[in-house]
């Protein structure tokens, strides 16, 4: 099958990772996934939230906005409506799963890091790109918060890290990092979030259309495993690049 | 390993169905996966969304939610503290999706079907409870369309069944239908849905403590197909049931 | 005059009361009045609100809600619309105040006790149903705290028992405990709470047609006094069983 | 007993009205009892709410509110926190149904009638100020809306009049139209809202601290009703003055 | 030009300011500018908000809000609508930094003072009279302050005085002190805040259909610093009033 | 006197405007005004709101937003907090009026454009920047409209071109253009509106801490009318470059 973009079907869309896009925050990346761009930032306060206070451990949460014309007609702000829609409250609590399981409450301590995902053009994907984004941001927050002493463990407040990506079936062949177009066409949509190490944080997967059998989960789940690495690489590529 | 309540891994807890709980709903269930205890009603209307009117087809759509006090201590209520919070829309937009997934929009016509599924008692497992319990009460809320004429077209609308059950690994093991107990010690969670004939309609797994790797996520997915194969015959069961 | 279900004028609807239908609250509830049935929870914590710490004494109060399809059309979750509507919110302090009267605070000592009024089906009188119910959760809940040790005094902090009942003319007739089909015919519309001793703690009369005059008031009076001395035996003999 | 203020236990505080209170309403009143000072403003619209459209008949409704600094310390503005507490709510309601006990729909044809009650200085009694208040602002804008032609039909829109006093017992004693330091002493509270004519639209009566018996309650409307006559007659003169 | 009510361009409406018009709050004043009358209260309590606690420095703030009928049609409550609108935000603010200007922290010492400006009646020019008579019910309230020794500094609170008036271009002549009808048909509209001594706190000024030139900014400002001194005369005359 | 950057007093700091920033929205503009960067789209909808439908007008408006971490420490979302702060709206308000007073509405015809202006990174100057950068955003989206021939009519919409800049006196000598440090100490603060033929749309000047005098006001408004001829020319650069 050709893809829209003439991508083969296990092919990401091209990546890139602007780090230190902003002046003031602890941590901050501009990601792309193709036309999807998200700007993720990392901020670091000393001290945890009143439930967590005292236990030594530290707290890692983030939150996803998509600016009103991110996508190609606008949608109402969120602030103005006066409540967050369902969507998302899902994707910022994914997001903020996703990157807690790399983090060791303990070895960061009492310090809080919250990752700001605002997505500021979309064409599919926009979750998976703050994912891999965000935990550019955090890795760099968690340095710069090593750097003031802030961390006082000796240990690594990281575990591992952490990217995700889209996968879906389209017209009944398996596809990579799904832009807009294939999205709307897929008949099974899934999130993979996956560790460097390739084991997974999360899987979801939703049969748009048509439930899906274990041998087309299967099929995903390789993709997906593969697509991940892919972008582990280029996640340390960025990391190692000189500010 | 000994589970809590004595059962085997892969055994259900005790699961009941009663139907026509409620005078007024045009289908509706009690469900109990064990203590789990979740109060499930269909309502039919005429008519469409706005953005659906003209269409031809219908909609079906899901609200959840927790009585205060179903849980061990007493949480706030949604309404009063003026907003949803985001597990509750997670779990809204999960059943709302599983159901649709068997739903043949053109053969329901232009009516609308809401379940609410109200959590009575929770002991884990509420929202695969509230799934299982959802399309029973679906079913009969569409067969009273049926004989009230409000499904013009010969076809059916339900185009097969569904059901829900969670797994998850706890110390170790895959373990199907966790209680609560169980699934605030599991290191991985993973709630799946599936049809009737065994295919999938949403798998979600995710990583509490540690990630999981293919192989676990593979005992998982295979305990919770069977589980669910279970859980359709009790459907089945209930509501071959005379009312 | 022949009334919808055949009952005299001061006949009240069956009543029931399941007592622990709840594993997790103090004090649990499903009564019903005829079809209409309210699901009570009573939730004892330790400690009161800010504004009244330090005063070595106790608070009871008390949310009503109604399930969506808890009535005849399904009604908007009031946690959906972001806010509570005026009925709930009437219902609620009255029920509040209604348990209220029957507790020594001091008794009580810094305990709070939130009873949960859920109408899980409707058909006239929810708020005397939910009253009635409430007063049996709270009885238990109190119990519960008196063999936990939480009540310090030697003092009994439950007064008396309180009970409540509906009254209303309906094509010129006083009648006891209506169901919703009176009640919407209803020219006066009463609501009366009383002690097991045959006094007051709450009269609320509406004329929702037509003025009502002494004599009728009169007659609303004798009918309720009579009602909530049935309802006391009932809540009584519930509370004598052994569960 | 004295009183406070020197009354006897059967006597009104000084009520006064001034009409025309406002130049853009069409009917206003600042009414006073006693230091309780509440601004009446009655707002004509052609048209019904939606629900209402078609029937040939008109609405009336009312939103009470109290400034911030109406009591004594500073209460927040409720526009600012967000919502609209149970108390408000609650007389907003009884006064909206205690204007519509002396409507005549079809009489008032499709129109509708807003009556807002805004609390300038309270010292007990604001709700049943209000009422007596709202009642002459609506008499002057069916007046109105009856020279603007907007009244079609021959009959009359108001069937009677309205009035409300609240009583209570204080120290043992019955007393008519508390003040804020009688009230917040008062054993029991009663709001009784009358026709011009002696008869009952409304009577709430709750025991603040102890039930009260058959006995109480008719000593309590007898007061009440009386006080409900002397109201009447000070609107009935307001109204005949010329403006 | 002649004006709508006969003024010359430079003309103020008649103001009055009626003091100690609550008996509740420390300062309260009724002030009209013709027919717009604003009911404005200042109460002061002990402390300062949680950000200017140990500062030693007190805290004075302010709202702003119109009855709903205090205009030509009626307007939502915005406590019924659930959230405050832009305008009334920014006039709030207005008026709160307003008379901050003329406020020493330090020498009010950590107390503060919130000014509530409630419209009765509006006829443009509403959030200038409002600056005005806060001012005079702000000086008030300083001055019970004085006298219950909460002000412990032996310097004075207030360190000058604050009017406020509105100037706009009509027709192409530079008006002072609008009323509604003349600032519906503005072309340019400006609030101008001033001290006693004539210097300014606030200039705002907005072309609402064609941009003005230096010289009508310079026309309009020399009408309002003249309006303003004219404002300081009149609140000094009513400070000096005995009450 | 130095500042903090090097610049004279009457120098705009370095402004750069990107055109084409978003692939979605009909005018994109990434405008910075030295470190404070804000994203500017316009969106054109066919069609105008309900009050002005049939009035054969169009209409423009704005809504400003900053990123929770566009400042130097993290700020709540106002979509999560549920409601728009005061600031928020007033800096929306003065966009929309400001791009207002260079739409003529009839030539616009009926549609809607909405520009959107998100602080990415802030230091100082926020909402002058995000006008400036509107226009671009708003004169792109009208060519847009001109080449779909949504516009209908032979007349230009936009009337003018529309520029802003702050101004403010900083230990005494009047600023251009002020960065955060430079804001958060200046004694007055004014944002000054201009058209490219140097007339007043917008002129909000406050006394942060002393009042200012007539001649300050005059040097505020020269240093400000010359930024403002200024920015007119980067504008008119900006959108004479080919894209």
């Amino acid at each position: 099958m050709d893809r829209i973009d003439g991508r083969t079907p296990e092919q990401l869309r091209p990546v890139t990772i602007e780090r230190g896009w902003s002046k003031h925050a602890e941590g901050s990346v501009l990601i792309s996934f193709g036309d999807t761009k998200v700007f993720c930032t990392a901020s670091v306060t000393e001290g945890v939230p009143r439930w967590r206070k005292g236990s030594g451990e530290g707290w890692v949460t983030a939150e996803y906005s998509m600016l009103p014309r991110s996508t190609n007609t606008r949608g109402d702000r969120e602030s103005v409506r006066g409540k967050i829609g369902g969507r998302t409250h899902e994707i910022s609590r994914l997001i903020g799963r996703s990157l807690r399981a790399v983090i060791d409450y303990k070895a960061l301590g009492e310090n809080t890091i919250v990752l700001d995902c605002d997505v500021l053009q979309a064409d599919g994907g926009t979750r998976t790109a703050a994912i891999t984004g965000a935990y550019v941001a955090l890795a760099d927050a968690v340095a710069w918060a090593q750097g003031k002493k802030l961390v006082k463990s000796g240990r690594k407040p990281l575990t591992g890290t952490v990217a995700a990506v889209s996968v879906g079936i389209v017209d009944g062949t398996p596809l990579l990092d799904l832009c807009y177009e294939e999205d709307v066409r897929a008949e099974t949509d899934m999130n993979v979030v996956c560790t460097g190490d390739g084991r997974f944080v999360e899987v979801q997967g939703t049969a748009e259309a048509e439930p899906f059998d274990r041998k087309e989960l299967n099929a995903l789940l390789d993709l997906a495993t593969a697509g991940c690495e892919d972008l582990a690489t280029i996640q340390r590529t960025a990391l190692e690049a000189t500010r």
